[in-house]
């Protein structure tokens, strides 16, 4: 069906990309055959380090006429295999286009590339004064690779998701063409949303090679609180009661003892208590110290009105430090302290991820397996692990299965989807099937179809 | 092409959806032969008043067997012919699925039937101690056209629009099958956002049937500020200087005196001052009247710099009345002061607002017509109106072609798009056409095949 590369293949992409930019058989690093957790693996036949969008634009008119099928990769964050090259051909790295071209302050905008990093590009907000408000745990993510996710992150709650910030995408069509979708414009009800197709698409539809997005004002004042409880369920409970309160805050994440005391053997730095079961933590942002702490205070005494043991202020910046870093660090921590391990990233409404992880508690006595989660309570996506340890092939691949099973059919019932914010990919797919039913999923097929009928572009994710 | 509707046809109808609730033939108003501007003029063969997603399923199948056009209407408010059956056919009414089905407190979400007022969802949610924050002017349009043409309205500037309040929606295929897209959640990576695609795409996916949409807290505190300028160029340009002064008004409309004048006229009622050519009119919200009245002030005192005449705060209850129903009567007011018009509700970047407006100033100049204009000069989405007066019919018809395209032309050169948030539906797809090229409206064509290979929902609008 594909077609192999050839030399005449590999000599057009020197000329068109450089020949320094072309790496192909063991001149490629291994790590390019896999994403971050590392469970799916195909090695691609060559890969480019792209500079321009025209350069793009030329390799997929190659790619098309000649059928080879190509895959996007950012860093290589990703954890179900969408930037895994699993037909081979053609890996585009876009690291190197990396430099955000414009801040707009007339429209608190920013114009990027996809290979600038998150955490480059939260930086270089701040530094201007303003806020990218998409905030996910791994900040050495690419902004591309956020598109391509609709990431959502840890201040989902109060400022919503990756697609909420994307105004502007310049693409490349599967067939090679460059198209400039949506706007810098603040509203659009011109047509289908193309745009809002591509975001979430995990590279299947048109690659991504110019970003304009939305920024919003720094807020003045950001105060985290860590609020201990004597175990999950409270704590888990507590999180419905702050929303019906009415204060907003800017995030609401849950963790356990267990994971904390990884994070802290990982990182090998102290979090400011680990004396108890479960935990919140919340940010709080606004202009005003007053409006701020007014709202902390309101949220810490309902916390200890319904059974929270304390509420720590997390104010200086060696605090906040603490208990960020560490909550940055759970997924490594976690990965750190199992042979292997594999994720399930579902979301539910927020009123039933008390029951889900009860759930999860359930199925690991059930089962003998660890499995450790954390996630973002106030706003239902949870992030679960299911540990290998020192399990044989056989058990991991049966326990996995079964485990997954029953928590994607689980998230069902609960009225949840496959993935909050980590996409399909690869790794997905049959659970994406099962959840959504045979018509979206031949909608999305359809769809894919309509973009790149010879079905070259990242083949084999999401619905195929 | 289509097949015509049969008295068998209309028998099966009664069936389904009652007989008191199917009308056909001189029993159909002639209202629903048009919408609310008027220029598409066609009679639907048979009227249904619909009041469940399962009867729209039952008619969707027969629709979809005998190849009959249908057309989904709401209130008739549209500007564009979205909701005009250009092909005749089967009308479906859903101002009858008005309930307001759940307020979910632990999610912030409220669930409602397709056919509500967004004016009857506004006045709930404040009951309730929420605020439901798209705003467009037009208050008896239903939720489900509002959902359809992704309505953004005055709030945009600080809540964003439509599409980002939906989180699921329960739609009938063309086929007649019932699909959830979306869900009760804050987050999803769940494959193609194929509800992303059906907001905003004026009943030609989908039909509507039922809706899951964010709430905010009401905020406590609400101000609006009354900003006169000397003329209508420096009005307009304090927009961008407020932008970039980095306090957020939750929103920003511009009105010149004329259109002030027209709605004085058309309400019967004065406004607050009318001595000054062009106005600013400011919104400010937050939880504590220190905040709101500090942002307020530093907006009043940078406008005083940069050349406002005064700044009144419109704080008393009648006050805001007074000058929200003068802006919210603007359109019918324009209506009123002439024969016929027709609109243009492009989007530009908003720093271009200003240059956009003397380029409509100098083509009434140079083609003798009025074209006033109001709008949301915060999110640069302009509202133009183009005045039949006394103009013969092909006089008319000329001058209306020439400015259109004149001013479709200009918003590309700005980088703007055809319509910010009245759609495209019959009247725009030329310009709509003319603007993205012919790739963006092949795959948008496609798109279409792939949700409904036979055209029969609302045929003819947007891209064929």
């Amino acid at each position: 069906m594909y077609n192999k590369i050839t030399d005449d293949d590999i000599k057009l992409l020197c000329t068109i990309a450089g020949e320094e930019n072309v790496l192909s058989g063991d001149a490629i690093s291994p790590d390019y055959g896999h994403d971050e957790l590392g469970g799916i693996e195909k090695m691609p036949e060559v890969l480019v380090r792209v500079h321009k969008t025209e350069e793009i634009a030329q390799i997929m008119k190659l790619a098309w006429e000649k059928t080879i099928p190509v895959t996007v990769r950012g860093s290589g964050t990703g954890l179900v295999g969408s930037a895994v090259p699993v037909e081979g051909g053609i890996l585009l790295e876009t690291t190197q286009m990396n430099k955000i071209l414009e801040l707009d302050k007339n429209n608190l905008t920013v114009t990027v590339q996809p290979g600038v990093l998150l955490m480059e590009l939260a930086a270089f907000a701040e530094e201007n004064d303003f806020l990218y408000p998409p905030d996910p745990g791994e900040k050495s993510a690419t902004i591309g690779g956020n598109i391509s996710t609709n990431a959502g992150g840890m201040r989902a709650v109060k400022y919503g998701v990756t697609r909420d910030y994307v105004r502007e995408l310049t693409v490349v069509t599967p067939k090679g063409e460059i198209l400039v979708l949506g706007g810098k414009v603040a509203k659009n009800s011109s047509g289908y949303s193309l745009k809002d197709l591509v975001v979430g698409s995990e590279g299947t539809l048109c690659i991504i090679t110019e970003a304009v997005l939305k920024l919003v004002p720094l807020p003045k004042v950001s105060i985290s609180l860590l609020v201990p409880f004597p175990d999950m369920k409270s704590a888990i409970e507590a999180v419905p009661q702050i929303i019906r309160s009415k204060v907003t805050p800017t995030a609401i994440e849950y963790m356990s003892r267990d994971t904390i005391l990884f994070s802290e053997s990982y990182l090998g730095k102290k979090f400011p208590d680990t004396k108890n079961d479960a935990y919140i933590l919340l940010t709080f942002d606004g202009n005003t110290d007053a409006q701020v702490e007014e709202d902390m205070k309101n949220v810490a005494e309902l916390c200890l009105e319904i059974g929270a043991l304390d509420a720590y202020i997390v104010d200086t910046e060696e605090r906040k430090k603490a208990v960020w870093s560490a909550r940055g660090a759970f997924l490594e921590a976690i990965k750190a302290s199992t042979t292997e391990m594999d994720e399930c990233d579902v979301v539910v409404p927020v009123d039933k991820v008390d029951e889900f992880i009860k759930f999860t508690h359930k199925l690991a006595e059930e089962t003998g397996v660890r499995i450790p989660s954390f996630g973002h309570a106030g706003d239902g996506n949870l992030h679960v692990y299911i540990c290998r340890d020192q399990l044989n092939n056989d058990e991991w691949e049966d326990v996995l299965s079964k485990c997954f099973d029953c928590m994607y059919q689980k998230a069902k019932e609960l009225g949840g989807l496959v993935s909050g914010e980590h996409g399909i990919g690869f790794a997905k797919k049959e659970y994406l099937k099962e959840l959504l039913g045979e018509t979206p999923i031949s909608l999305m097929q359809g769809i894919k179809k309509v973009f790149d009928e010879k079905n070259i572009l990242n083949p084999g994710k999401i619905c195929f």
